[in-house]
């Protein structure tokens, strides 16, 4: 992007500016312009355009995500169902609470889990159908008759049901049952899947990949909104790092950005990207504290028998401690901050 | 893995077989018992058994690939057709050249393409039909329906016709038109295209997802395998680290790792990998030098109209400077070799 | 490490205890061996062997960082000086900020900035003398003659002085004027620097490197208690990741780690870390949320006329801004943890 | 860097130019002028203005490595002493070899050594004097005594010494007995340290830091060239990556590019880079093929009793056996070039 200066007196003017909006530039004295790295900036080129006008005439700055630049600040996505209350999920305000097993094993253990996470003040339950595992040896999950089995325990007990669709073939059964679809971060590039979701009509929770950057996870999100889904809810789970103890490197810095920079609410699901079930409670004071739209948590009745992440997931007692820590407060902090 | 060394006088004799096999060992003198970092060996589980059985009874390592783990040290595949001779893919041997366009956009270009790298060696013609684009403003391709192009133009000029199957429903029109199926990168862990192109009976092109580890790349491998299909070839097309200047790291360590440790024949992509065509010389040599089954480049009648990947593609003229510098005498030296 | 379990009977009671430590672990049923993987565990051996030895003896587990293991949980880091209170550095109690400009330029400016921070809450100040920077044609910074400068600056007003030492040459200096010296990220692993700064009888705050694994980190550590140091303060600003539109990856689950395992005080410094001032709120938010022992911030009196990371520096209102939010009920906060 | 078209007539032939240079370029059509992304270039900013200047005026473009620039391409640097023939490091020609422990621990082996790998034609001996050991609990070598011993034991057959100087102090005892003055990977961002070795009058084998980008790397060795030292030689030993099972990620193709990029000869170490002996003839072939100036291989007379990495080491008849299938052709072919 360039900026033409109109006037040598308002060099001094326009560095400062730069400055504080905090974009990388050089300045041509020959030609008195700006050249202006706007590609990674936090400002949409719209807003850079705005904000930079009165300095003289400005061309380039390419749009590459110009749906996802239409949305309002701090956009919010609505999730509603005729047996729970509206869901709102939107940065800065009130975080959503997503809880549950990584994968669905018994019917009665999930009615459990919904009653229990009901009662604590957690407002979606989640739990895995169609399992992607690395190895085709690993259990593979119930399969898309899950999603019933799911959304029945969580509609009993007030909650909304949330579930991953692992490919086109799952999106008719999800549909009918869940009220959130959840995009894997295994398929978040997975174009043809997020085609069909964006005209699914159902809000979707969409995890980055944990090579992607923070770009090609928007990118992803254009493609829902392409196809006319502005319901999107993003979901940070870790990134591929320099991690030897922790299962991921959870990126809550590029977050933030994303927060500000593209408006679509984050969830954050620090079980995934550790895999360390003594760090969650840190990780969750912090990921509440920063503003995010909602948390996510594996728990399961009986860790030492899940089928899958055994290790990282929450005890009843374990999760129990963390709720009453955070959930109960956060609900009465963010009143206070409207 | 836990070897219980059956005499402490086999102790010394134990230790330099274990650091012949690069194996990292912990021994424990109480117990007399040896623990084994089995699982990042570039061995197998059965045989760092066999090499170790002399020193005691060995128990644990898990087998993670058992699929794999049967296949002949450079298991072969070959791909057939009735308009061109067969094609073998196998490590240490005469290695395959695959080339053409990223994408494919008139079918005069894609003849003329094929006409041209059939008479310099080339025996595999690539040409993206549907393509995976990181954003949904950008050019999408054909359509599945660009299979059949590149196929009658490849078959026309004797050579095999390798494209992308983006998703479960192309596969069909696949099967009929393409001689190799290929898994793109950001579809390396589509694990229901994976379960559904192994019961497609044609040769998999497997590419590397660019945040995936060698073991996710091998164990999605298992997942073609475990439907049948052992016909997989490999292709490394660099993954994600510090690179700045180009596209992604280049990862030829990791496969000549891959190489030795899974036996799968592999094809080297440097043309995606570095998005730079001023090393793909240099690259080229390197990658033949290695033994690896086969090369993939990247090249476009007209580089500068291409829709897609303009800057990496070789312009003709690069190209035939290349294969003349490096196919031809690669034939020989490979022949020399047998 | 290796469990031998002393009673069959055992079994089921020790994989529930095994999972609730988060411990990966491999049954070996004929010998009744469970293999652990403790190297990457929260818990340092000494401490999984108490959590164990009711199941059986336990062979194995190298300490690595055995004088690490030796402090107590929360390990307290006091720095004194005449001109101030003692500060504290412990994680879970109330947070010190440390501010001040990337480097020093005009002993004027530090001084009104150590007057304008001292007045906001700010215990330390913080003003690179030294720099390392990446290119030499580059602002190399005025010298181990700056640890005087902002000594003198920081004194005054209350404050303590933290500078880096850029090599062995500065130390003897920086003993003479600073109260915290700073290992800077680059010289993490300049072992010859550690040592000398292990025997120089002032606290250390040990930066990591970008590419540094967390153990790595621990073990750089090591050396300063190697020499006899034990006040050492960690410092996490980033590591290498996917980061295009930041600086750095920000690891704060990583630090959640360190803090949990290895019981040094952790600072997190958010301003080199990301690069973008404009998400420094959320991640102030954050940090002090998950408990951390401090926090860094650069703030400069004019971003624009700052020689080094200008786009990054708070300028004072928005550094205030961010003191007025975090720093007074922080202090209330943590007071009421007591 | 902005080019200014200086006739609209020149749009296409000056697209077609870009293009064929890979440049990234963006056309802003109101005001004919192209944004070219120069920054990443593989070509210095005087070349690419050299090579698009019929098209109009350029400006902008900084120089970061204004000296790197003044380099003729493929700059040789030779290594001479008393008792061995000149050697000439230098991309695209005969590469040198350079072998030897990873650190020193008794004479004896140390001469033995170097008289085994004269005889096999290796060129220059390698061996740690004073180790940089990731903790403080490991072996730390002999100290600079080392110096004197590797290099009369290179001396009296005819090799060059290289060995690493870790800290300030130890390189005047490095300039009296060294032929090449190693900096560390951990060092490469040591800035008095490259500023001193800079001044000493010795050729330096620069190494790459793990965790650095490209960029970086040829500014460390900016550094070495700001104090008047054009004897600089880069040294790629793996950064970190993906990489699992292997100990850093190879980046031959980041190699290739600093070749072609700043001129200054490459040698490649894989034996620290990956850490696995098996592939070392695998990686070899390939190094050797992609025209660097040199190979470094870690070999020690019993690995199993090397105080370092001992399972990386090759034993004295599989290094015997790579240079047999290496060394010799190596030279025949290098000299069939010129």
């Amino acid at each position: 992007m360039l900026l033409y200066l109109k006037s040598k007196d308002l060099l001094c003017e326009a560095r400062e500016r730069l400055t504080e909006l905090g974009l990388e530039h050089t300045f041509l004295p020959q030609t008195q312009v700006f050249e202006l790295k706007a590609d990674a900036s936090i400002y949409a080129p719209r807003v850079i355009k705005e904000r930079l006008e009165e300095f003289g005439r400005i061309e380039g700055g390419r749009e590459r995500t110009p749906l996802l630049d239409l949305l309002p600040a701090r956009h919010e996505v609505v999730v509603k169902g005729r047996t729970f209350a509206p869901i709102s999920f939107r940065n800065q305000a009130k975080p959503v609470w997503i809880a549950g097993p990584c994968s669905l094993d018994e019917e009665n253990d999930i009615r459990e889990n919904a009653k229990r996470l009901s009662g604590l003040g957690v407002q979606v339950l989640r739990g895995g159908a169609v399992k992607p595992r690395t190895s085709p040896h690993e259990f593979q999950g119930l399969g898309n008759k899950g999603f019933q089995i799911l959304a029945e325990a969580a509609h009993e007990f007030g909650l909304a049901a949330v579930s991953e669709a692992l490919s086109e073939a799952d999106v008719e059964e999800a549909v009918r049952h869940l009220d959130i679809i959840q995009v894997g971060a295994r398929n978040m590039q997975n174009f043809p899947l997020l085609k069909k979701l964006g005209r699914a009509g159902k809000p979707i929770l969409l995890k980055r990949a944990p090579g992607s950057t923070l770009r090609e996870w928007a990118l992803a999100a254009e493609y829902l909104l392409s196809e006319g889904n502005r319901d999107v809810i993003l979901c940070e789970r870790g990134v591929r790092g320099l991690e030897r103890e922790l299962r991921y490197t959870l990126d809550l810095a590029g977050a933030a950005f994303m927060q500000e920079r593209y408006s679509l609410p984050l969830v954050i699901d620090p079980s995934h990207a550790t895999g360390l079930k003594q760090i969650l409670a840190a990780c969750t004071a912090g990921i509440l504290a920063m503003g995010f739209a909602g948390i996510m948590l594996e728990t399961h009745p009986h860790p030492v028998n899940a089928l899958s992440d055994s290790l990282q997931a929450l005890a009843p007692a374990d999760f129990a401690a963390i709720a009453d820590r955070f959930l109960r407060p956060a609900a009465v902090n963010a009143i206070d901050k409207h």
